[in-house]
């Protein structure tokens, strides 16, 4: 073809692509932002999954298509995927839109570069930098260190991987074998990261220890310390405590500074995973849930989650300044880390990460930081708090609403109680059928595309609902809305 | 104030949101895609640290700054950033831009959602599985399995965990404590990322063995099964040859049908770093290089590399129909991946992954597909190969210039002798001197902006540049441009 012979002819056509850029991002305005999150349109337009694959078209073809079915690619595309900045939408622990954020966002992806070196992101460089330090901060701690991972089940992944390393350096070049079984502890409520990270690390899911919760889903330090030493009478070595602030579920806080008592006592690496509750922070008033999270080693924190940043922004914060998280991942390669370079290479970044490629993560939570400042990330938690006290209230009235617990934090745990099932506590049959309801009024929400909410059982506790409530774009009539709903969608069962 | 008592007003005003991201928006516009891809205009505008971090005003305070200083913000962000789409970036083995994959990343962006269920992610579950079958295709396979990751690192340690459970698949449970030491075999000349994921992986750097390459860098399969007889002589267990098609520097393809006998014989499982390489699957003309890549038992390839997809795209594929990455990698936590939905939970893949929170990395790389074709992508690397030529014609051409081979793929190294050291190659310091020069080089470029391109030295070869000429914008009087350029940068040293 011609294009190929003519070695001076580039491949794209920028006023073309640029032209079809503003298209399409004049339909992401229209169909994701201003549709989306509108009550008046549907959270989701559910189709089966072989139907939605004919609807899509999605096969790859060797030839290329015209620009008009493209753009109409990109509304399809829109169409039939979920509105999660819709303000009913509820169904994960991230949800809603912030449009300083976001913008953020697309400069990064127009920017498109790797968070390696200061020769090709020298802005990220030092804006990661002080986007770790203000979360530090925070936490407790004028020094330190850290890193964005790609979500906060990597962050935990990293913080087990810096543990080990710190106790037991030789096995970065030698691996375990023929080590004595290496113990983590976490509590039953912990998220399934941990064990991920166990498995993925070489350690193993068998050791991981899961430490019993109180009522309220938080770690009993009493039972850790004897778990832990039970395992070193077991001929185990402990080495990491893997704490949860905001637990996937019900949003429970472990207490840290009893803890951080037992981590001190055994000499063990104490790790808070806040991938969810970090954000709390931020509030004066509620910061109190994370009393002690100064004392921990590490602190996994996604901005993402609760502060609607956008994903993926999880952050891996640490109190150490001796250059552990280089030490431990570094692999010192010539090409990308070159030592004779013109400029002070500790700002070359990229050797504290086990990736090579590594996303900008930092840009949207830095652009959203400044638009809000901290008063701002402040008053969107304590209005969060507030969403959640409103809806308790609602629950606490509702007659066929049932609270699983007070909360502590924003997930509100509850079972709908169907009309049929009033009174019946007693029989045989009562908990498998309650267990029935929640997947039901979830199948006909998202049918009816109302709403979305998600459900889970709990050890002993069948299907329950579990409300979040954080968006910075809800407001009471979305929560009110939700049980009017549930109770719609729910009252012939 | 008013905002937190009135839990009716949300925290985000969509109207102004709007505004603001569509001003953002023309700002991208022009300073990112149209001046970051003028040649008249500069690649990078070099600033030390500590200068960039007062142009950039980088502190997070308490309170939020008005729109007119946001704008301002993005701009200047863009300013100081390296223009990665610029004709004359040559630094990595990403570059140039494509309208209609970054049209899928600003929707991508929009729609904010995780690649784990079917419920949150219809579209992209379906559409990665279609993205994911067309690579496969590809590689040759009609079934198998796969999973996009962040980054090709993360591909490779997949691959590396995947290799272990597949021969121990107690480890996942039980650790790799007590075992007999695991070995992987790779070449000299593979990606850092391989001894990243040892260490990462509880397995460390000295289990991973480096088989020597050729003159050309690639992996002797002799000296490959020599190694693997001497690493189970000495009581290792051999598990998994990670074999590379385009190393990073010099672009070597190893010989994979060669590789796969030796495989095959030992039982080992077979990887293919094709994280730079795998693109040439799409050319008729240059698939050869990687011959024998059906034999292997996963894959990992790169799209963010050659096809300029935007980052991150890298995707792992397996030959594997056994449900081998879900039973490795899964936790099956119950309030993510329930079993009693009412859609076939089959959909949900994210217990395949290691991660919980996945980006959607697919459907930029959709959307290309479908605007070119796997046509418009075998011209791109057609094209691609044509510019390495014309490029190695002009080197060879050039005095002073001195290729360091003759080329597989696009990779082109040479070093640029200045003036005073022709013709001394026999002088004691000869080397010394030669290996400063690059360096300079690279610092000029960079403060005058003009172009950037990598070096670095490769064994006992001092730094040599390597030019990777793929880019989608590129011509040849780029080509001619930076030749030119580096003799007048470096014509005194
Ligand atoms: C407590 C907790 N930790 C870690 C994670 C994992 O974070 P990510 O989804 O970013 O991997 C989650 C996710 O929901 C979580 O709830
Ligand atoms: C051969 C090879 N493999 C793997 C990688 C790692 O890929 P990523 O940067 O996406 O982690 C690279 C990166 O340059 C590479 O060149």
């Amino acid at each position: 073809s011609r294009i190929l012979r003519d070695l001076n002819e580039p491949l794209v056509d920028h006023a073309e692509g640029q032209l079809f850029l503003n298209d399409a991002f004049k339909i992401i305005m229209e169909e994701v932002l201003c549709k989306g999150t509108d009550i008046k349109q549907k959270v989701c337009e559910w189709k089966e999954p072989e139907e939605l694959s004919l609807l899509l078209d999605l096969e790859l073809r060797a030839t290329g298509e015209p620009r008009e079915r493209l753009l109409q690619r990109v509304k399809d595309v829109a169409k039939y995927s979920i509105k999660t900045s819709h303000p009913r939408f509820f169904n994960q622990l991230f949800a809603g839109v912030d449009y300083h954020a976001l913008a953020g966002r697309f400069l990064t992806e127009a920017l498109n570069t790797n968070l390696y070196t200061y020769e090709v992101a020298p802005v990220f460089v030092l804006m990661e930098n002080e986007v770790l330090r203000g979360m530090r901060q925070l936490v407790g701690w004028t020094e330190g260190d850290g890193i964005f991972c790609p979500g906060g089940s990597v962050s935990n992944m990293y913080a087990m991987n810096l543990a080990r390393y710190q106790l037991l350096p030789d096995v970065k070049r030698q691996g375990l074998f023929g080590l004595p079984r290496l113990n983590v502890f976490t509590s039953s409520e912990s998220h399934y990261s941990v064990k991920k990270a166990a498995a993925f690390l070489g350690i193993g899911t068998d050791n991981v220890i899961f430490v019993k919760v109180d009522d309220g889903g938080r770690m009993d330090p009493v039972d850790l310390d004897e778990k832990i030493k039970l395992a070193k009478s077991q001929g185990a070595v402990p080495f990491l405590v893997s704490c949860t602030c905001g637990t996937t579920v019900r949003g429970a806080f472990d207490p840290l500074d009893l803890i951080a008592d037992v981590c001190e006592k055994h000499k063990l690496w104490m790790h808070v995973d806040a991938a969810w509750g970090g954000s709390v922070l931020f509030s004066k008033q509620h910061a109190h849930l994370m009393q002690g999270v100064n004392r921990a080693n590490s602190v996994a924190w996604n901005p993402h989650k609760m502060l609607a940043t956008g994903l993926q922004c999880s952050a891996l914060l640490l109190q150490d300044t001796m250059n552990l998280l280089r030490n431990c991942h570094s692999a010192n390669a010539t090409y990308l880390f070159q030592q004779d370079k013109f400029y002070d290479v500790k700002f070359d970044v990229g050797d504290k990460s086990v990736q090579c490629s590594r996303k900008v993560d930092c840009l949207k939570f830095w652009l959203m930081w400044k638009a809000v400042g901290s008063n701002g990330f402040a008053d969107r938690v304590d209005k969060a708090f507030s969403h959640a006290g409103y809806l308790v209230d609602q629950i606490k009235k509702r007659e066929g609403f049932c609270l699983l617990q007070e909360p502590d934090f924003v997930n509100i745990c509850f079972w709908f109680i169907p009309p049929s099932l009033r009174g019946k506590e007693g029989n045989a049959d009562y908990q498998d059928r309650l267990a029935k309801v929640a997947p039901v009024i979830k199948e006909r929400m998202m049918k009816q595309g109302t709403m979305m909410v998600g459900y889970q059982p709990l050890g002993n506790k069948v299907n329950f609902f579990r409300l979040v409530v954080f968006s910075p774009v809800l407001s009471q009539k979305d929560m009110d809305f939700v049980i009017d709903e549930i109770e719609r969608l729910g009252n012939d069962l």
